[in-house]
């Protein structure tokens, strides 16, 4: 894959505005919306037990994202994650707190087996201990050092058949059979919250457009990457995170298929 | 009307800092409280089931914004409305989402029949769905071209005793007798989320100082495009929603009579 | 109490950057989220009401605000103060909206009675009403005029054994014996929803490094008022809401134990 093909994805996102449905947390869930407007998606938070089914039937791709699960969102996620899996609507999920606490690990598992999900995206903290491994954890935060990620992320795309990407100072993309690693992105994109979360709903923008979900994780994640470097550089020496917050935004709306294919650094292992 | 009535609603609300009650979705409700602080108006997210009884009783409006319906405020919003239908508080209604969902529609259905609605406003796909015209909707968004908006604003207005807001490139605003078209705003505002609840809980603002809320949902229409006008200016070629969002909310504040009424574009028809 | 104190008390969340788990309104949560992370704390909004048991385990305080009190978080604040409470994890609690609101006052009263409250913390209106006084409130802002809030404060703090913060133009602290008043702060802070949400969150960081949570709650108080100054200051004569809001995020990052010690106005009483 090149940095021509997610520039593509990207375009493509922006003729086709596909409409995507989140069920998120709701500490996030204006970024996650906000995100998908800039990034040319059409966003709608349709996330009540009664209203998901007929929704899904609409919408291009759907986000799940586990952060402040209510009894009624894990309602939904179920009923809607069922009916993605019988029409064929990709499923982004995002296990956001799995490693911390039980409970969301018997949900994942739950969805896991029992529907089609296109891409797990999760921190490499989270990841791991979904894979099984010891990943470093600390409440909703990774403090991994990045050992046995790619086996990680392999492991469990074979094991469900599914996209992972594991996030972090190098994100790890894999589906069982390719691995790639983007080595874009900026330390200011841990301070402020969301940047996760937006990460996952772009995914689900991009599995709308483009049904090769190994290719559509890779250009959501560059497209994040890329961002966040425009965001951060003309800051000057100090980056804050009020501000920056908004020169992201306003960076996923302007980032052109130029900026991505200069500034992509994707490499494949 | 004139710009001067509308200038003078504004100024209303900022004397009498409104306390306005908005039981409103949780994608943008961060925004709602904002924009209402920034109008002059005092918000409460009051939503909880057992306390929207006591809280209309001093709310001087209520606003509610179907968005992301959970079962709690379902019932919290009936219990809402019938308070206030008794007391003659005024109730605004935002029916987000409906003409894509059938069980907002419902919802919808069951308010308009049971309780008194001083202003439904909507984009003009809703607006054109719940009067029975079939209206361009694309989840939550309008994807409507504007042909029978007016007709749809009127009809709706008569059959329920209301005044209906239509948003759009054009505005329309009606009460069944009366209808006014509003030629201000901006395509930025469609580039960021929440500026249609935005206006919504601004009209349950100016309804809450101005009993005639068919010159009310006027007011809070005209500074909303006024002052998507002035953030948009100012901005160079290139409006980036990051920046366009805070400058919006800037604008809202700083809205002085003199910029409505230079700026104001409100035709009779 | 000096300054230095209360520097030393900003210096160590950045050290040992607590784990925070809030239970808190949808209103305000994303601003609470990113206000923590700005002062070095990791945030974790963990309320699901089968998830929060096992999560204050590992927490370093909790901070529970009831603006939005949905029943599924009443029941899980129940839960997190029980677990809280055994474990000896600080908690700070935020009355937001109880003296407009009967069914917050009998929570709130249930939760004192029940649990060690470490902090409560409030507006003077709030702090006022919860002491059995006529406190000035509309909806959830304070009206206040300040009189009898020092006695309120002591009062509260002695009948609960708990500190107590009561914010206005003149912000008082007291855990029954001590008492401080900071004069920090700056009228834009009313400008924007959840400046009173993100100062409770502080004060949840604050108590989980420094265990006299008298001197926790100060060090919020004067990091919240000095970085409300650093943020209007520099923006010229007219203060506007969406950018002042950004600044504020950016100042609390920013500020430095030399900003505190230069800047801090505490009074003992």
């Amino acid at each position: 894959m090149s940095n021509q093909v997610v520039a593509g994805i990207v375009t493509e996102v922006r003729k086709q505005k596909p409409l995507v449905q989140a069920i998120t947390n709701y500490v996030t869930i204006n970024d996650c919306a906000n995100v998908l407007i800039s990034l040319g998606a059409s966003p709608a938070m349709c996330e009540a037990r009664d209203e998901v089914e007929e929704f899904v039937a609409i919408a291009g791709a759907l986000y799940l994202n586990i952060g402040t699960l209510t009894a009624e969102q894990k309602e939904a996620m179920m009923i809607a994650a069922a009916t993605a899996s019988k029409l064929g609507t990709p499923v982004v999920l995002d296990p956001v707190g799995i490693g911390s606490i039980s409970r969301k690990q018997a949900f994942v598992n739950q969805l896991l087996s029992q529907h089609k999900i296109a891409v797990i995206k999760g921190n490499a903290g989270e990841i791991k201990s979904l894979a099984g491994f010891a990943g470093g954890i600390r409440g909703v935060d990774s403090t991994d050092d990045g050992t046995h990620v790619i086996e990680a992320c392999s492991r469990l795309a074979e094991e469900y058949n599914t996209v992972v990407v594991a996030t972090g100072m190098i994100d790890t993309i894999s589906d069982g059979k390719r691995v790639v690693q983007v080595h874009n992105g900026h330390s200011a994109l841990t301070m402020v919250s969301g940047t996760g979360c937006m990460l996952g709903a772009m995914t689900a923008a991009t599995a709308a457009v483009e049904r090769d979900f190994f290719l559509a994780a890779c250009a959501a994640v560059v497209v994040m990457g890329v961002a966040g470097e425009m965001a951060a550089s003309g800051m000057g020496e100090i980056i804050l995170p009020g501000t920056f917050r908004n020169r992201l935004m306003d960076c996923i709306y302007q980032i052109s298929e130029k900026d991505i294919i200069k500034a992509g650094k994707l490499t494949w292992l």
